[in-house]
């Protein structure tokens, strides 16, 4: 990893006594001041162990090496996975899109504000419309059409790009009507965040607004988790929902569902970004 | 009806023009003060219709069978259907409850503040525990065990208890562990509203915590709906949800989930108790 | 007013008997369909009395003008103050902005994607910073310095502008950093929304986010209220909140809350631009 | 303190390098098996430490005191405050009330079914009224009247019967309309929470619910805090607010804010009964 002041250590692992102990004494001997921990154990007696670690270290260029090797013995002695993380190297993102803008547009606009640490990639479509947007924010672009029939050519001509753009530490599927097949999802290589446009798991599947009006809710949400190949199936990162009533049509309900849709996707890829989500199995731990 | 001076005129029908204006009118002549009123078509060419007045009507004794015998003349003129409700004439409630107390404390509690203008008929449940409860708010408790066996007994023991009390206007299942029958609800003779513990349609049917946990959800909710012979699909009249994290295990999302279980019974049934809601088919119009 | 088919009627006035009977008779002889209508009584015993009627008309050309006509009459007989809207015809809305982009970028791709009814006549900045999104958009953006000396002569000028581009039917403040005058309020001639970046009456005035901080609440909000010569004490149109955390510095605190910011001042517009929003007083009714 | 198995550690402090890893060490060398940690830094340059640990020891009886040990030689050399805190052992609680209610029935509610771990100890109020809601949770009720003159001396009294029933952890004012004064609070000897009925820091003081209907807010809220000598101004634990309307009249915001009341208060007092409510100076932490 690159070397500046501010790092992450995020462990993900079967819980065990002494854990915290070691990596804090690690992080200690290296000059490291903590500035945040979180750290949740599924259940006392053997469960999952999540941890996070936000520190300064001073002289990294030095200190950080001599870190990673204290780390690596600890991993192996107590048979964790880590990961060490530059908090200033900003995270590679591509962005998956289709015809619908509002995601897009504000993604974009809350990284030209500064409000998302990330660098963008380049938007993928399969429609030319959005490619003004990009534009605009000086984003590269490219049209790759998806039919029935040449969608797996079409997933190669993405992962193709990708490769050719340097590749991606995260994919955001900012209202991409289509569905990653499982093959595409082995291969990126990278975490795939989707947003679904209801709260799931209610209305999983297609035109979740129009089954919304038809069955009278009161709320509408949005889902923000990690693609999986079992379609709205993937972990849960992040849901909110928004108050309606008897009178929003569902033409109605999408306009509104919009609102929530970005703000849920936005929070999702700004914890991301910030090493706060980790796995337990399906489940998301939040820090 | 009874005759105070404060009415409410309910209409759900097909839309057609000059229905307010004859209802209007009738009002007007009536001397009737309309305070507030509420209108929604579903679709200007050719939907439903729902309206709901309410409004002072002065002298009620010679006034309020004039107004009767002028919506009748309405009624059958454009074919409408309504109700005439005397807003001071409290519903009477029955509730059913099995072990879980919260929300049979909570309404208990809100119609002892004078909060819900309601008069309880009768707590009915297939469980001793809750007879404490009700006899500190002196309301009477039966006991009436239900198996699968003796279910058809039991319910005709309950729709006989409830003629015995001299019927309800409202039957409220306040966490009430069984799925009333078709049967059941054909022959009670009133609305039945029930709680669902979670977000409807999510995790429609049984242990919805312990499912919405396991698929890590970040909100859950509760649903008040109408009781139909389609479990849990009946029309949804309130819902509301909270916040919740990894942090919180199946047990935790049980506890958390009572306050907005409680919450969202207690606004359907005021709202209900005031006549606020209409049914479009099997949509609400909550005014 | 010209002579759509979809039109709005709206009352505000003392409350008395026989209105909503004398409106309904006039829409019905006009052979309107009543498509919404929401009313409300602030007292049953002589408050005031606010109503918004939306219905269609056919053949507007010839009956709209009868309708003014017995609208006309109504309101002499039982002096009322009245206001029939053509829902197509769109308000014109002038936007005032300062440098801070969010809620401007909102509003202009609100516009451009269909959900707000509106014509932007203009946007006016006492900065010239935001000129490029209005380009984007197509819009006049006029930039006019204001300081404390010459805020006198940068009013005149605004309201020239305003007068040049054919007047305004609403003013939308739009994260503006300068106090109108009340010569100004008084002479625009049109409503005047703002937004204020707290949860109104809490941290009125300056710098409320850093007051927040230091105050350590637990949850942010923004305020969209009318401007009037009484700074951040209009009548307020709509709120919300966001929940935060002791987390969140200030500048944090700034960057969540535009998110709500723009949210609130969206929904004030729209449901402005809709004929939602009456006055009562100081005190809105919102329909 | 005890030596049931399940601890807690809470560390307030300047913020320094190594005391994550030095408190680790102490409890790995315990034995301790940490199960949830936080921590916040207020600044990675200098700021205020905050830090919560929850862990299991095994033999408690013989590894809790070297721990106290262990702890008291960091705390020494480290200069920082800490408290070691038996996760088993029910914090006592008082609870001051008036005459309205909805606060004390639900703390006696959820005390009674298990969901808040406390014992409590009495509950003291300057009204007669609420007896008998405590006499039905077996929970002792001291009235103690307190006009302008008598305050001291009913202060005094207040005190001296803490005492007599062994004094407490914890005094809730759950709806105790008196202000307690300095000196109460500086000889309580224990953390005082009230929950005031508006969102601070709007609608400070008395009367909010009718101060907020005249300024026509759209959203209501209640606010827990600790009780300080300055009124109202204490450090704020939980808020929350619910929407509200023109239809609310000053009444029914009071009815409804009822509910928010008492759920914020709740969690309030939870969350203390947790240990997860730290202070940094006049602001809450809360892990």
């Amino acid at each position: 990893m690159s070397r500046s002041n501010l790092a992450r250590l995020l462990v993900s692992c079967p819980d065990r006594e002494g854990i915290v102990a070691a990596l804090a004494n690690a992080l200690a001997d290296s000059g490291a001041n903590i500035t945040s921990s979180d750290q949740f154990s599924s259940d006392p007696l053997g469960g999952s162990f999540s941890l996070r670690m936000e520190f300064y270290v001073p002289e990294p260029e030095t200190r950080i090496p001599l870190l990673e090797q204290r780390l690596g013995e600890i991993a192996e002695k107590l048979d964790l996975e880590y990961k060490l993380v530059d908090a200033h190297v900003r995270k590679r993102v591509a962005i998956f899109v289709s015809k619908y803008d509002h995601c897009l547009i504000d993604l974009l606009g809350r990284w030209h504000r500064g409000d998302l640490e990330m660098d963008i990639v380049m938007v993928v479509s399969n429609h030319p419309d959005l490619a003004v947007e990009a534009a605009r924010f000086g984003v590269p672009y490219h049209h790759i059409p998806v039919t029935k029939e040449s969608k797996p050519q079409a997933e190669a001509a993405q992962l193709e790009l990708l490769q050719k753009h340097g590749g991606a530490d995260l994919v955001v599927m900012a209202r991409y009507m289509q569905v990653l097949s499982a093959d595409f999802l082995a291969n990126v290589g990278a975490p795939v965040i989707n947003i679904h446009h209801s709260f799931l798991p209610a209305f999983a599947g297609a035109d979740p607004y129009k089954r919304a009006h038809h069955r009278g809710v009161k709320l509408i949400g949005a889902t923000a988790h990690y693609a999986t190949e079992d379609l709205d199936e993937g972990p849960i990162i992040e849901q909110d929902v928004v108050r309606v009533s008897h009178r929003e049509d569902a033409i109605a309900l999408e306009r509104i569902g919009a609102d929530v849709e970005r703000l849920v996707l936005a929070r999702a890829v700004e914890r991301h970004l910030q090493d706060r989500v980790l796995l337990q199995g399906h489940r998301t731990i939040v820090f």
